[in-house]
């Protein structure tokens, strides 16, 4: 496999690199330092110094350019060696090392590691997450997935699973009648599910505080491709009108690390009336942790544990009627490979 | 290699399979899963859902059947997918797992991974187990062995290596000139050793109570293919007949996990007349323990290491006449895979 | 990639075999037990019985011989088989293992492992390490890298590196201006660095005991193929002769475990002039191996990490004057294992 590389990629909390210090990940199975320069923008070069290969992050930061640790090769923020304190100190022209484009957006740090420097207007919106946007936040969430980002796509795209994988915390059987709705936007999937006269699931109830009333309620999920996420989930009073959006906002973002390993950010946008205590607030993101990282994620490890190194068609999956949005994701993205590497098409 | 599928192995005690609850192991590299239905009946299912390969151990039972636990697909004890809760709750013709044929004896449950059902009458005989027997027994010993079935095989056909494995615990140095015949009957190998005028081996002792007095000693090892053993051992006061069966039997059981890992299951039957206080029965168990889990064990890991991935006849091993039992054996197995895969053979 | 086998390696310390035990390691990708003969001298053998490839260090030390755990073989210092314990006894032909000359020297245990039994006195010269030597010894140093030996050898050839990896300990900024000569004696590099009027470095002035002074320093180190090294290192008052040699030398010499992992032994010869406490002897040491396990090791296993499995000129290394040394010393080991292949050299 491949990966799709037109495309910005959440490569961390912005928050995550630090003024005066490293920060280093795999991403799309390439190395990749981040520092920030003295005036605090973030930069993403190859993180191997083409010397020796040594991993620059090993090394030491030197203003705004970054020092090998082995021999003290000096890089500029375009990756381009401008300092070799030994002998004439000549600098050979093939001493650098590849910068990617970065651009901060909604407290994450985005990539572009594909051909050209990106436009960062193609960069998902997620404005839900500024402060101005009136909506309480929950940021900085991260699990580290041990499968392919396409079975984490499907996790989060066809949100069935919740009654079972979990159940009292994000669903309930009550949701398994949901009347579920695929629909394209451009090259959005959305994926809407609607449940009338349901009772709240716990974690939900946190935030609608209907205690044991029936709501009617939505959970509807927009797929960015190639793997960014969009949940528009509420309720209101049983009868109500299907549509009423801008309740609540789930973001999923994922980022390939490797073929089988996958980062996965993640943060949400509460109603601004929606009071919570302290105590209620680390409650909720607790068990949205768990839900994620004891629920999710050993389903999730176990399924590519289960795949091994197969491909995903090859193994014959049975299609059930919830599959119908991960499968036109799963062709959207093929495509959107295909394209890439005819030289044709870059992901917007 | 390929393993020789028609035959009945032990995948696991049967205690080991509690009502209510999920037991799953890997046999001949495949995933199984085991539960009892709600009268008790044992069932094998293939512990991967077809929808998106979770294995179904990570799910719940229903009465009956088993829930995936990620979407909730039910599968009955025949491996049919009977429940499908989503949309229409139309069901997939290929939706079902593979359901494999299990019969429990002698406390052990016996699994067929081969064509067709199995025929139970085929399921070696170790009514010595049985308390009708009048043997005291010692059952549910397991060890995990990093090395292929044939080489542990090997380990138990051939006991020549008990005098310098096991000096003091199971073989004494003047066992090494045991009189050896290796012998057939119809599908089995049979490799006797005779030691006349012997003093008996510590655990031994334990059950013969010869105080330091010598003994005439037999170790008769049965292989029943493709890897049930059973060990008639005993003494008697020397100067006796040479065949004097039936004094203590020795239970010892494979089932190939992968090709480099084995599960090994063993028992003993020890004469009823043997009386040893809760302690000594505790001790027996004990060393018993030690010798196959810190004497065998760590050999056959260790040579399972050094053939790596290699061919056992490629590495060209030194033949000795000890090797005659063993040698024998691969050559039945490799026969029974042959006519295996020409479809022309099951396993008796 | 292959190694060089016609060449002597250090094996181990010597202390590292004990009377009445056994040593084994892997080394060139072959694994070798050691021990001792009654009369203290030592042997080295294919750690591999042919029976059924156990390990011998597994079994037991018998007078000169070594008998295996499993079956009893028992083999002697030249390979041997020189006892089947079983049946009629008859040794088969094959029933051998490989016996590989070794020689004490220095303190340290060489291995040949090439063709023929390799000439003694083609082991390099480490005299200051014997007593008459006058010097004081600092030996018995061993790290395990995690990377190519020749990857560690262009860290030991280049000492460029110790103003950056090693700054306080071994090196300093003001090093990096070292004139810097590549000379070839024979099959010998050396690479010879002069630092004049420089301040010393934390760990050579526990040596030196300059307390701030400046000096002239030199660092020249020697290469003797395949894999061993002297330094020659000292200071004098400024202004001096460019050479004075003599003053402590360290020694480091690289023994290949595996195509990706490295014995290194090392050890010094300080000036008898140098008076140590014991503490001060203790801090000395303990700072060396900190620059060496906590410094050199990480960067040399991150640096094969890198590589992976990839070959070291596909990676395309933009070379320095600094590497001046390094790539002979590749070219060098190049020629050497195509001569070998051709079957037309030996390593002197």
């Amino acid at each position: 496999m491949a990966f799709i590389t037109n495309a910005w990629y959440v490569a961390c909390w912005a928050a995550q690199v630090k003024p005066g210090e490293m920060f280093h990940r795999t991403l799309l199975d390439q190395q990749v330092v981040f520092y920030r320069k003295q005036n605090g923008e973030a930069v993403a070069l190859q993180d191997r110094c083409p010397h020796r290969f040594i991993p620059l992050h090993l090394g030491n930061l030197r203003g705004d350019r970054i020092e090998c640790g082995y021999h003290g090769l000096q890089f500029d923020c375009s990756g381009k060696c401008v300092k070799n304190p030994h002998g004439d100190g000549k600098i050979p022209a093939a001493a650098k090392v590849r910068s990617y484009p970065v651009h901060e957006k909604h407290g994450m740090l985005w990539i572009w590691m594909g051909e050209g420097v990106g436009d960062p207007a193609q960069i998902p919106d997620y404005s839900v997450l500024e402060p101005e946007s009136g909506y309480r936040t929950s940021t900085g969430g991260y699990i580290h997935i041990n499968a392919n980002y396409e079975l984490m796509a499907e996790n989060l795209l066809d949100l069935s699973h919740i009654t079972y994988l979990h159940d009292g915390l994000l669903g309930s059987p009550e949701q398994v009648g949901a009347d579920q709705e695929v629909k394209e936007e451009g090259s959005h999937i959305i994926c809407n599910r609607w449940m009338p006269n349901v009772s709240v699931p716990g974690i939900f109830d946190m935030l609608y505080k209907r205690d044991g009333r029936h709501v009617d309620m939505w959970t509807n999920m927009r797929w960015i491709p190639p793997s960014s996420f969009i949940l528009d989930s509420g309720v209101h009073a049983p009868g109500g009108q299907r549509e009423d959006k801008g309740w609540y906002f789930g973001v999923h973002i994922l980022t390939p690390e490797t073929e089988r390993t996958t980062h996965y950010h993640f943060a949400a946008a509460l109603p601004s009336g929606t009071a919570m205590t302290t105590e209620e607030a680390a409650r909720y993101a607790e068990l949205r942790r768990f839900a994620f990282e004891e629920q999710d994620k050993p389903m999730l490890d176990a399924q590519q544990a289960a795949l091994g190194e197969a491909n995903f068609w090859d193994m014959k999956p049975v299609l059930l009627t919830v599959d119908a949005g991960p499968v036109r994701m799963r062709r959207a993205l093929e495509r959107m490979l295909a394209a890439e590497r005819q030289g044709t098409a870059t992901t917007g």
